[in-house]
């Protein structure tokens, strides 16, 4: 396992009393503040998601499954206070139709959660995860239930790390010596709870040695690779050259590049990949010039219940992210956009798709990867 | 010859008793305001190119142009006040020494106002149709001289429109009915003196077919589809959707484009074509969907005396560019950077480039196409 620790927790439980919040760094700030904020409902953690206080599909599953515990810990408060949820053993005195009302309430607080974004199959998988602890809960008693989902929370938090070391780990291996490692979006460490899918394997392919570059996209129109890659970076002193989205092919022409490695949102059975805008364009770019391209996930990514691309929604988002940069319009009047989140980079394009049960090529996965239905 | 008319005139040479100035729209404060400068020395053309208040490869090539008349202009108003310099006839009284000093000084400026971009061949070109004006008036009373440089400068400036209506009238040809058009950058009337080569061909294609779409790629670092295209498209009714430069793969991949249109700075007799960055990397995403890829350019774009896109000096510009972002820094402090402000699209990229001669195959070149040494 990889030596290499980053300085970044992104996102992370605070136990408390009376159950706990989470707490996580508000990205939209970065890299002019790096400030944490504390989220203690359902409703603000849906605005996190929605507005990408937290994104990165990996983080998206974790705050997913700490929304779950925040509703259930909001449900329980409307019933009864909670003085200490932990310690107090008391059984709940309510009846049959409240534990109903608490059930089917917390299933529906569950869904609403799960339509925040669309595209990123960790936030369902998460969610699933909780479901499947409520499923397992039904007869406890709700201070139980809380306690469980919270708990579960806590371990898809920690297994998050351990997963991307192992993913990190992997991918070093394909990287070559003095490597020029080119990424897209930002799949690091403030994607996940720590450590990173692709960034995953730039520190573990650092720890081993540190004369590799990375070259970092812009990633407009959200600008994720310039704003979020290159501070995380920074911070953990690894080489990084920032580059607008059009230059990968200067680059790749002028073989600075070696390899690229990037994130996803959601794997479908056949090994295409949704993953943030501009990927596929780096993706046919790297094609061309015979530089391989990975996609570094771990199996929650993976969405076997999909066949192709094709079927993957691909979330739209607001005009302005592409008119407005730094509070000041950068177009005409009357231009038309459309400004889709994602793209879909086709499985020929993949040399390998970097899992913590190691790389598999894209036609792989549906016969060779275990994930848990 | 088309008809349809383009409201913008990028670049003017200004008549006066005196000889004249030049007259020119801001680039850089589109779309913000449309504002005309009026430049009247060298060093102050020099400058107008090197901080872009003019780009676009021919636009450059006619302020070159400009710039040697001012130059000349400047020279002789050194020797003599300047009265009257189409009506005067009176012999400028000076000796051969002062002759032969203006002659070698009007060759170091012009030389100097060459070494203001590097890139785009138009200017080389330009000011080398200057320089055969010098050599044809060396007999000549340096009135005359200015008076013939100046002369030269307006034939050139009216010459590009007409030579862009005709490219504009070529490519015309090749447009599908109700095409999706993708353009790189802003190769239009404001690169031009006016109506412009890839915008050319928009306006002629428009001209015949009002349901033509033009997507219009953001163009990082200095976003000039983004500020100029889709100002002259939008002034011109032309519906234009702007797009980051990563996401030309999703609408390609989603057949919103049926034919890729762009501009070129210069383009080797092999056909390999220097143009802002980005250019390739769209060229090799059009290849990938069997997207028709144009260059459209004058053929004063084509520098015979290079054989292939590798010998193109490729200028490096300010990190700036890259950083920073209406004033404001959009990535984290001790990012590396290296901006190239052009790219090369390997000739196998390339559909045809479309001329004023007609539309030739990349390899054809050199053996088709009548270029004037």
């Amino acid at each position: 396992m990889s030596e290499f620790q980053s300085k970044i927790k992104t996102i992370e439980w605070c136990k408390t009393k009376q159950g706990g919040y989470s707490i996580m760094v508000d990205q939209t700030k970065i890299p002019y503040a790096f400030e944490k904020v504390e989220i203690k409902t359902l409703d603000s953690m849906f605005d996190a998601i929605k507005t990408m206080i937290v994104r990165g599909a990996p983080a998206i599953g974790i705050a997913g499954a700490h929304g779950c515990a925040l509703f259930a810990l909001e449900l329980l408060s409307k019933i009864v206070p909670i003085e200490d949820l932990w310690q107090d053993i008391t059984p709940l005195n309510i009846n049959e139709n409240q534990r109903k009302e608490f059930f089917e309430e917390l299933e529906k607080g569950f869904n609403y959660l799960n339509s925040s974004r669309p595209t990123a199959v960790n936030l369902s998988w998460a969610i699933g995860e909780q479901k499947k602890i409520v499923e397992n809960s039904r007869t406890l008693d709700l201070k139980e239930v809380c306690a469980n989902l919270i708990n579960n929370a806590i371990r898809l938090e920690n297994e998050d790390i351990e997963i991307n070391k192992k993913i990190g780990d992997y991918g070093a291996a394909v990287v070559p010596k003095g490597a020029g490692i080119l990424t897209h979006c930002n799949a690091g460490a403030l994607a996940t709870v720590g450590y990173g899918t692709a960034l995953g394997v730039v520190r573990s392919a650092f720890a081993k040695d540190n004369t590799i570059q990375v070259y970092a996209d812009e990633t407009r129109p959200r600008g994720q690779g310039a704003k979020i890659t290159t501070f995380e970076l920074v911070k953990d002193n690894i080489p990084v050259t920032l580059i607008t989205d059009g230059m990968c092919s200067y680059f790749m022409r002028n073989k600075m590049i070696d390899i690229v490695v990037v994130g996803a949102d959601r794997i479908a059975a056949n090994g295409d990949t949704a993953n943030k805008i501009g990927t596929s364009t780096v993706a046919i770019a790297a094609k061309y010039y015979n530089i391989p391209f990975y996609v570094a996930a771990p199996k929650s990514t993976i969405d076997l219940s999909i066949e192709s691309g094709n079927d993957i929604i691909i979330e739209l988002r607001d005009e302005e992210e592409v008119t407005m940069v730094n509070g000041k319009r950068i177009c005409a009047e009357g231009v038309k956009i459309i400004n889709p989140s994602f793209d879909v980079t086709d499985n020929s394009l993949i040399a390998g798709i970097i899992t913590e049960d190691g790389i598999f090529k894209p036609e792989e996965l549906k016969y060779k990867l275990k994930v848990s239905a």
